[in-house]
């Protein structure tokens, strides 16, 4: 316990703990928090039947610095083998946004972004065309566009996203339409910190055009998936959905213009989580604490 | 025009007219009934861009007998070689459900029918197993139940929906969770009349257990589909959809409880246009004139 | 702590806590169910910024029984004052319906209590009509009905109501399209524990018809709100709320249709999650434990 | 008839017409498009139960030019004293936006104007604050600023809006969040081509800080209505309404976060809407051909 006479700022904290369930954890987190002087302002837990994994999100308003805080934690991680990220509240998530020519889901994110309702930052915007640099310039972000073309530049490319990561120190990449699809290694490095966007429809459609397919089956809901990005193409655990209902009376082109809005709505709502700590995964699933 | 001196009943019709595109057809359609002395209460149109075909639904509010009023269109009709429906507005169209043992669906549509609310009448509930009988015996309506074991008691069963089809001049046959797959022969009997409801995902899933796969990828939306029956296995024209939000605390167990209070709601609502003439085919595709 | 060779039924049991909010309250509530070698399976909180109380709702498996459970956790139910509830998860809540002529959220109920969703049991529906007579008595659940002409017809049907409380041990009154004004004294009896149900537009209308007028100014929204009664008619906490889509075409009468399918999910899903004990009361708010 | 050698363009028009209901209304229009070699490509109608009126629109593909199909259908026009507008399809709507500080209907009207989703053009945004100069200017959409600190201020404001209206040729004026109350004469001025926004509760909440009073009665529903400016304050035709759901967790300052959203997205509904000339006004309410 440190002892000062000088005032001490209240920090607010955002604390996620990750392990094998057990009865007990509660008890112990709630401890150490008591330990480090702190009250729980938030807290949202969860065990999955399915793995047997207990999931924990809290937020900590502390007078003590946080090395105290780590500090009474760091016995209770390690005995339950935790996972943990103490973060504080509302710090904006360094985030490279991957584009290519359509701009609802940017435009979203860096409108939100810049009137304070997302906490990200985004040090560059990169994409395969040029089509977006005024509308990311009049936000004040860098914009970098490289053409791919061929194997080699979209090599180039994806080296390009590598090295951003590296040097802006990015904890979060979104693919808010980029039209590519990532390598597998590429797949690999993003893995668990990728969001990537994409429409859906009731009943699911494979192959090429999906909004003409979903046109000629008539349906009348399509919608939006934002999920992790995986090697496993477009399947990866599920952020957020949403859909929209539509009649027969849409046109592809209608219909392509609607899913957009899902399309950008949905994934603004799922970098939010993502950024807040919200998104915790259990292996295919998502644990979302909204 | 008919002449008489007694006062006429005023009758309220409902016409569906279905051919290919071409210029004047609605000026046709009015001038035969405006000769009739008819008053348009409501009108809708649509034309498919897919297949060139011209869709008219109305009502109609007439003095005339039906003979009358079918003499006027009559010409017109044959003029552009229409599909053509005239039936009276309310008219319970009768209606054959099949069931398994849920009951979900059978008592929505039972508990609304006699409200009032669902313009059905339904002359009997078969099932392969007995568990409805006392539901369906509480609405008044007849129920049989003929156990499925093998292919001939299947066949057997499925002889008794032609013969009751038949004896029953039914014009509706409705699948209320019914767990049996049809065979194509029934199918090809029923195409254009039969509605049947399944679950529905984002994304879809092919297989046994689609709840527990569900659950598996930690989908955010659940949702049902009615859907004309064809040939094609839970691919028929899709009628109606409806989706609900879940979250990652959901059992299986607790989806499937979800997935029914939709599939119950989007079954009635589909065969509820259908018996309202509201439903057309386009191909694939349904044209829904709300 | 007991101690017996015979293997322990494990108990599954729902708590809810409220009081003050301070720090430690989390580690005092864990360390009393770690005692009673407890396991924490469901567990949400809430601090409520308004007036400063701490909200909690746990379940538990528990290999002890009750009073050990209670033994445990009474020294901190004491310390912090708390209102506490313990009861076993899924137990059926005895539930007082009154009716009036309307069927569509009695059915609801009764159907989803049958069908093992709902974990209520319902000794007695109470109407001041014989209307549902035969729809309460297929599910075998008893039914009186009392006429209310008069001061007087009324103030016997309330008594009733008091004694029907006293003789079945009731623990919610659900007004299921109950259509009569409770008296004042009445609705003291029955503050915390009573359920009405009403229709909800946007913008609100007083007075009589609301829905003409919600027709008259043309409202594309319709929907339905479940509360708790309160000597203010109407404006008692909010449970649940829905609304659905209308258009200009809904005469009058298909609004009322509309609006009362949104009245029996909406009452039936504010039932279920009382039953669950999943409302808290904070002053005129409600806190859902969804 | 005319006569020409030359190819002639194709014309895609829009026709709505309102008047007294009776029959033989579409048989007359439809008579007139049929003399001008017109093509029905979309056609609604509604008669008014409430006030006797008939509404229709029309989209027609036509190869005479306008005088043609205007000559055509002037007899019908006046023979059924109807109010008529015929107007070229995706033909801008000239649209003044007022504004106050809040930038998202802004910003969500001119991305969406400039994305071609919305057809209007606008050539002023006028202001009563200086802050959303930039955000105005980087859609290169002129700008100005008039504060108001009194009733000479105020009214010069609103006689900047009468000038721009006639220099401008405007035909629409949208209130994208302009917080001052409009003069009466200014009303009237306006009535039937300006659209407002206002956030909408279920129970709607009279007076100030409408959010808060939401927030502590524990709404579960946040909503937006976008409605004509009339004289009476908030209570004009509703042309547009959304909701989305909250919880108690929500603060006063989150609920009006997600009120705006809803704020944008229906007021930019309701907008597309008028200039797509969907909305037709009945009395006090809208009659709106999606």
């Amino acid at each position: 316990m440190t002892s000062t006479l000088a005032p001490r700022t209240r920090h607010h904290w955002v604390i996620t703990l990750v392990c094998v369930d057990q009865p007990g954890i509660v008890h112990a987190v709630s401890g150490a928090i008591v330990r480090a002087s702190g009250n729980i302002t938030e807290s949202q837990q969860f065990t999955s039947a399915d793995t047997g994994r207990f999931f924990m999100r809290l937020q900590v308003e502390c007078p003590a610095p946080r090395e105290e805080l780590e500090a009474e934690l760091a016995p209770v991680v390690e005995r339950y083998a935790m996972e943990s990220v103490i973060d504080v509240v509302g710090r904006p998530v360094r985030t490279l946004v991957l584009a290519s020519t359509a701009g609802n889901c940017v435009n979203d994110l860096l409108f939100r972004q810049r009137g304070g309702q997302l906490p990200i930052e985004v040090p560059l915007v990169l994409s395969n065309h040029g089509t977006l640099r005024d509308l990311v310039g009049f936000y004040g972000v860098p914009f970098e566009s490289l053409p791919i073309t061929d194997a080699a530049s979209k090599a180039a490319f994806e080296a390009r996203v590598v090295e951003a990561i590296e040097e802006e120190d990015i904890e979060l990449v979104v693919l808010a339409r980029y039209m590519q699809i990532l390598s597998p290694e590429l797949c690999e490095v993003l893995e668990g910190r990728a969001i990537n966007i994409h429409h859906s429809f009731l009943p699911g459609f494979k192959g090429a055009s999906p909004y003409k397919q979903a046109h000629a089956r008539g349906v009348k809901l399509i919608g939006a998936t934002a999920h992790f990005v995986t090697g496993d193409l477009d399947e990866g655990p599920i952020i957020e959905q949403n859909v929209v209902r539509v009649d027969h009376s849409r046109t592809p082109a209608e219909l392509v213009s609607i899913g957009q809005d899902e399309e950008s709505r949905t994934l603004t709502q799922a970098v939010t989580w993502f950024a807040e700590h919200r998104v915790l995964q259990d292996g295919a699933r998502t644990i979302i604490f909204r």
